[in-house]
């Protein structure tokens, strides 16, 4: 999985050949194919090992900045909203883990436009982000009603998807995606706090 | 450049080929790399055609929801504030141009991350969209400070991207993500408000 994602990074889905990732992995193809039935079982297994890791990264590591001294406890609002800025920011970082796993995000959601067997497990990944995310919204504005949570959590995650590919692709610089990513987070929980 | 249009957004930029593509327009090859000289020129190309395309159907087109009875004639706040939902709404329409549309563009992006030829001009037309987006935005807001206009004008076309992305790969409805882009420009539209 780790040599798919590698693959996928530097030259994208549509150049992912077994054979090619077979080599990266040390292994036959044979041994590929039994374990994955297909390139499309490849694909799939590709999302779950870099939505696993999303995930290590985003919830454990420290930013690093100094902005983090609390302990991760699970506390009240203001340790809420300092897990949800490391979490969405920890997306944008220039650490070749980070971009290799953004890049293969950003690859397999725009091979689902072509591949519709990607759609199901990607649809259900996406779900599983927005609700996380509407969970760490919810513990900041405890009295928002849940659909205006997910709804936030949705555009949130939705704009760093845009700005992900923006930053992979050079048009936008990463420091100033941060600033961005932050002040969206600002405004959606402002919305939040003044729906009565 | 129809045809290219129509050929990415069937397979995809890394399916498109020269002779896939002259075919497609029924010309030979040797005038495609007459007019383009190579591939990236083709892609070139595709990215000004769909760049013309897209600002065609968000400014002259109605929405024909209803909403837009006032003439467009550059008016007040009001008038800039349904134009400004018509022209970000408009990329959300199971129309065959918009969708064609919207996969190249999105394909084009996604490419870029992959091939360095394509980032110039693509981050020419997104910071074209950007400065019209932002001119909208400060029709609405007409007090607001530049910086603040330009942050929310990529907030907003970044956001775009990103749920276009996902309907396209069938991970939105197309009305759940006209209605977050709606609840978007409200919300970036209130921000800009609350600065002094």
């Amino acid at each position: 999985m780790e040599g798919a994602a590698r693959v996928i990074a530097r030259r994208g889905v549509r150049g992912l050949r077994v054979a090619e990732l077979a080599a990266e992995a040390g292994v036959s193809t044979a041994l590929v194919y039994y374990h994955f039935q297909d390139r499309a079982g490849v694909l799939r297994h590709t999302l779950e090992f870099i939505s696993d890791r999303a995930e290590r990264y985003t919830s454990n590591e420290d930013e690093g900045e100094g902005e983090g001294e609390g302990e991760d406890d699970g506390g009240g609002p203001h340790d809420a909203r300092q897990e949800l800025e490391r979490s969405l920011l920890l997306e944008f970082q220039d650490v070749p883990e980070v971009r290799e796993n953004s890049t293969a995000w950003g690859e397999l959601r725009a091979s689902a436009v072509f591949e519709p067997e990607l759609r199901g497990d990607l649809a259900g990944a996406t779900l599983t982000w927005i609700h996380d995310v509407a969970g760490l919204l919810g513990r900041t504005r405890p009295t928002a009603p849940a659909p205006a949570l997910t709804a936030s959590a949705e555009r949130l995650t939705g704009l760093l998807e845009g700005l992900s590919t923006r930053w992979l692709s050079g048009a936008l610089p990463l420091n100033h995606a941060r600033e961005l990513v932050r002040e969206a987070i600002s405004i959606e929980l402002d919305a939040l706090g003044r729906i009565i």
